[in-house]
């Protein structure tokens, strides 16, 4: 048993509750711009050694918690665990991005892929119970995963790509493969969730951070299709809660309207997207999160704060009183930068939550 | 004097009169992937060493026309003349993307920015009209430039980047220094197209390649602003000629409506874009270019086929009879790839041809 959530906020805003501000977290908000984290991967040794054992990940979740004031955690781990819990063999070199060892690139690499044994992610679900745990119930803790389709770009090119030409190149020429595997995939990764949900994640996050390299047509049928099944085979009241269901495409915004009728609650947004716009597209039908631009965190702290009562505006008057209504959790549009000064995190934190006070009257 | 057009589809199209097929043209469609440019660039010695040289440069832009039957042509020649031209100083290290010796990164190096000479890039309309002669009124040629916002990107970060945030830096803590470069840029652009189009181009194209990295609201404020500002200044008749302007913006499909809206003839749109939406929102305001995914065409004929006639049918029939109307030109929804096999360059403009006469019954 966990202690009781002192700080419900994002978890009201995610099911379109009225909240008394404006609830603030920040994709990789556990990263390598603190001090505090680069000191943690050092004993940890690699990125790995840090996200494969549950007290370092605990550690590193809580540092930004200690500096700032968010409204929620998020679990420190990659997208990327499950494929290599398939036997992809998973690096990261120094400065450099991730890496397998054994990219799937025909069809026998595709006909052996399975959906691993969970317990070989035994170490993210230690990790979560342990974060939950340590977090005492201050505020809600997010589990995650890459999208069937992302973890597919990742397991074909082998590492990020400029073109993505593989993965796209196996899409195109033999979509009977690339459907296999997206099916491996969206198996997996909702077992996957729902392990975390399981182990105590209050809230579950999607990145589909490459769904925006897809052609239209190309994006509903190999990245949202799977993006749906893994929603539709999630657990939505774990202990009595709801389990919030968020999906975020990077370059999603020409699909919004089709990303509204998902089974989630909360959809992500990058930083392209007018908040005002994607509220009056999106309607009722989900919470929105998200979208400054991380690069605006170079800036200084008056012109964070300005472009943040800017974002706030777009958005408009969330919902207030009883029942549902219109919300916006507050993000950045992708990962912070790991050269963002950390003072100026604190300038956005204080923003949000001073100025969706003040807009709510 | 220039010979009389034979093939005038590809403008017409522009100016949304009925053709009798799609008018199609690839960006880049003089490039790396054809061994003949491959040879020709051995000769030259560097890529600057073809690009400044009006006979190479006339040499390789004719070599697509040779082996396809494509319907424009486009002047050879880099986005980054521009800044060149202003003393950055540009190379192209083998295998790598462009790079400037001297990026822009502080307010003395701003304020030193001036419109290049003329003069200075007398190479490219020297080549414009070697290109216009050597087509003998075959098809027509497109002259292009980067627009400012791609420009500053390059002109800032020194390279290409992943996340842009030199330049996004200054945009957002010196905001002042930003404009004031984008406004040498847009000034140079201008004078840049109007230039092309003395020297022969019969339609210009502004490519927005980076824009789409822009947050919603600093689109409109530092690229799309400065677009605007370039096209206003364009020669749009000359020699009794309607000169079509096309702005191309990678990414763009967030602010479609807003770029209706710009003095241009054409809208370039990326792969991530419904033709069938695009029409809709687009309405009677712009005819539309593009936007096959060029991984397509590492699919299998057969599949390049069925791709093709999958976008026409998605843009529908284009205006038939008299008078004007929504019209459409085949194109990528960005440059080809280097790794294209050249026999499937073919099954796509066959295809173009085919379906699109049959689609208008």
């Amino acid at each position: 048993m966990f202690a009781p959530l002192q700080n419900d906020s994002f978890l009201r805003a995610c099911l379109r509750q009225a909240t008394d501000h404006t609830p603030v977290w920040l994709m990789r908000q556990a990263g390598r711009y603190l001090p505090e984290y680069r000191a943690t991967r050092a004993k940890a040794g690699s990125f790995m050694g840090l996200a494969t054992n549950p007290d370092y990940a605990t550690e590193v979740t809580l540092q930004p918690l200690a500096r700032y004031p968010l409204d929620a955690a998020i679990l420190f781990s990659d997208i990327l665990t499950v494929p290599d819990a398939m036997g992809l063999g998973l690096s990261f070199a120094l400065g450099e991005g991730p890496r397998f060892a054994h990219p799937v690139r025909d069809e026998a690499a595709v006909q052996r892929l399975a959906v691993p044994d969970m317990d070989e992610l035994r170490y993210v679900f230690d990790a979560v119970a342990s974060i939950r745990r340590a977090l005492n119930g201050r505020v809600p803790l997010i589990g995650f995963s890459g999208s069937p389709w992302t973890l597919a770009c990742y397991m074909v090119e082998g590492q990020g790509s400029d073109d993505y030409r593989l993965v796209k190149t196996m899409l195109y020429a033999r979509p009977d493969l690339m459907h296999r595997m997206l099916q491996v995939n969206a198996d997996a990764v909702a077992a996957y969730l729902n392990a975390q949900i399981q182990a105590g994640a209050q809230a579950v996050m999607l990145f589909d951070s490459w769904g925006g390299v897809l052609a239209d047509g190309a994006f509903q049928q190999f990245s949202l299709a799977y993006t749906q099944q893994v929603l539709r085979r999630l657990e939505t009241v774990h202990a009595g809660q709801r389990i919030p269901r968020i999906v975020f495409t990077k370059g999603g915004s020409p699909w919004l309207q089709e990303m509204a009728d998902l089974d989630c609650e909360v959809l992500g947004l990058d930083w392209t997207v007018d908040l005002g716009r994607a509220r009056a597209e999106v309607g009722d039908r989900k919470a929105l999160q998200g979208n400054l631009d991380p690069n605006v965190l170079f800036a200084p702290p008056a012109a964070i704060e300005a472009e943040v009562a800017r974002l706030l505006q777009r958005f408009g008057t969330p919902h207030q009183g009883a029942g549902q209504g219109p919300t916006h959790v507050f993000n950045l549009g992708h990962g912070i930068s790991q050269h963002t000064p950390p003072e100026h995190v604190r300038a956005l934190v204080e923003a949000v939550h001073t100025h969706s006070r003040r807009l709510r009257g």
